[in-house]
């Protein structure tokens, strides 16, 4: 356990065993950080507002979240949970194993966040979002939810596993991300998309199976299903997963 | 008055009654905090550079600003001013009632704002922006000024009242977006818009009447001019406002 | 020398004479900081990680790095280094004399820019991208590195001497944007492009010579290349440079 002097944690915290807390840390009431956890410096976790009630925020085992980073109460991360700097996290979020979101991500809280999801820096996750498992979103992404802004009609928008929003792309509200697809870069999604399909253009068009898409290594093997050939950074059961989704395309 | 004991408050800054100042905030000398003030943590409130002189800046009574936020001296923010957390205003901006701006804006300074106008998560506000009253801007918008830069001719945008961008726009330098207009997500819009008509496309053109939209809420009812069905989180005054736009569109 | 006795500044850290450093700041060992720089509050320097090893972040003489910043180990800037708040900077970034960085920038690492860049609010710059000299970016843009996300292959992006990005553009992988070209806003560029030339559109065609667009101030001049008219803030010795290109043109 390695508190810095500067950082003020509530002693109604509660903290596992080699958790290091940054300099100028502040740790509210409702919070519960399992083992071997890294906050660190000038972060924010526990943060209340009109819509939290006294659930805590709960991290798990193993993480680490960057500096400047602010976290509020009602959520929950599993072991494993990665963030980069600036990270802002809103109330009701619920993510599961190896959570990774990069530097200034925005998620506004009341969504459900499937395993081993990757956010890179810069993506902003409306309320309602929906992610399902092996997700990658790139930089200046967003998930919208409100159709005819201003209004009080949320329709959350649903990304399936192994999905693909590559950068600066949109997704209209209520929109359905399907699994193995991807979305090319700067392009906004106003209809629902089919399976290990590629999206372009705004709005976007259906531009053909993401299996034609050639790894650019010589190998001229199909990129896609990326499980195919790229598992760096996952874990040993992750990458049992990945092996048995590659096989099944064999 | 609660100012945590981490906070670098200057004896020349005049704060009124009820002002909560949080840990590792710096307030600067040139600062006028009215009553019921919550100013969170980490942030700089203040800050001069070569362009400030000795005009302070002004928080109106009742606002609320959230963490890691840094606002400049020489602008002038009315009541009910609320921000979410890590947003960046430049000098002379004058902002009216009721003003919010989300997490990570960044508006840069040379800016007039009306009353009851809403900015959402990361919206970049350039230099001689102009915007009207109950103005939406939503997630990743960014009003421009240079129009053939880098170069030292500024042409602010002006954005008229009740107008909606979308997320993800662009608007070009000196373009005037009519009162009423919908800008839809992901465009780019490089001419002067007429009121009440949805603009869309990058270059956008006209795709129609905003009244043509219709609300996802089973209703069929117009979902513009919104104010005819949304008033969420306004005060009474703005609310008979509201209802006074609506009926003249009956 | 004034730093702040909140700042945590490491004794192995080597500071230049005339250095400021603000409060709530932290400068780890392996800093090595030149004559007459500001370190504003809320920072953090000199960050390590898994890839970084014993070799230092350099910053220039003369430098402005404002708040909330965080700049990586094993970096270099060099003379007038200047930022604006929240910007990010990962390890083995190169940079030469007069580099400027908005606020909110987001650069990558392993990156090598030239002298006089400057890059406007909220940029970012991935892995493997090579910049030149006098080199404009402008807010929202993103330098990409991966052609077919998730994979092991990285392109980086090539911007070459005094090409300007306009705002909210992606530049996919391995594309090099040619010397004095223009990008215009809201654009996403999969070719290389050629020199002195507008491209524009998702994806991106060429429209015309950069000359063609003429100064909006009444004297019909051409606006580019823009050193022509353009010498704002630049130091003696790269006004000579500027001066040198425009004759080139006449
Ligand atoms: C870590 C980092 O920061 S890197 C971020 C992650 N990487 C990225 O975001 C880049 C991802 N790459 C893309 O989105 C690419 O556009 C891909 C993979 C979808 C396609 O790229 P490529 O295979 O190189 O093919 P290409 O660029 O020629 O596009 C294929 C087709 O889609 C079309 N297309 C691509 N993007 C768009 C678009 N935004 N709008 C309209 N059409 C488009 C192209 O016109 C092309 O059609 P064509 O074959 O008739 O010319
Ligand atoms: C809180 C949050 O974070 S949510 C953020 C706020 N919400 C948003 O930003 C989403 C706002 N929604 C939009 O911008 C929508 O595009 C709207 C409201 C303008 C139109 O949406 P809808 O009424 O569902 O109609 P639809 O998506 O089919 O578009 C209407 C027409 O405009 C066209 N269009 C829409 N967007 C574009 C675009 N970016 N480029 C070109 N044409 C476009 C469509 O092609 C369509 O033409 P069509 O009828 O001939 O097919
Ligand atoms: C400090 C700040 O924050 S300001 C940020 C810096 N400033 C900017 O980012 C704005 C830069 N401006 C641009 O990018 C402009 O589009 C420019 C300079 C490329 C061209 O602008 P202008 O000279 O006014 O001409 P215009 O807007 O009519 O565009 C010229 C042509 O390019 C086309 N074009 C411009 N943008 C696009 C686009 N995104 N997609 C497709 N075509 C486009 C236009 O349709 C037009 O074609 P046309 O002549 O056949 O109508």
């Amino acid at each position: 356990m390695s508190i810095h002097p500067t950082a003020i944690v509530s002693t109604k915290a509660i903290l596992g065993e080699n958790v290091t807390v940054g300099p100028f840390t502040i740790i509210h009431d409702n919070v519960e950080i399992a083992d071997n956890v890294v906050i660190e410096s000038h972060c924010e976790l526990g943060v209340t507002n009109q819509r939290t009630d006294d659930r805590p925020l709960v991290v798990g085992c193993n993480s680490h979240i960057r500096s400047h980073s602010v976290l509020y109460a009602c959520s929950t991360f599993d072991s494993n949970f990665v963030t980069g700097h600036r990270v802002t996290i809103r109330e009701n979020t619920i993510a599961g194993k190896n959570f990774q979101v990069g530097t200034l991500g925005d998620i506004q809280g009341d969504c459900i966040i499937g395993d081993y999801v990757r956010f890179h820096s810069n993506v902003h996750i409306g309320q309602q979002s929906t992610i399902g498992n092996f997700v990658w979103v790139f930089p200046y992404v967003v998930l919208t939810n409100d159709p005819h802004p201003p209004s009080n009609i949320m329709q959350g928008v649903t990304v399936e596993d192994f999905a693909v929003i590559a950068t600066m792309s949109v997704v209209l509200p209520g929109v359905k991300i399907a699994g193995g697809g991807l979305i090319a870069a700067h392009s906004s999604v106003n209809r629902d998309t089919k399976e290990n399909t590629i999206y372009a253009g705004s709005p976007a068009k259906a531009v053909g199976e993401t299996s034609k898409i050639r790894l650019k290594d010589g190998s001229r093997q199909p990129a896609y299903p990326w499980p195919k050939h790229f598992k760096r950074g996952y874990p040993e059961e992750a990458i049992r997963i990945l092996e048995s989704i590659a096989s099944d395309y064999e």
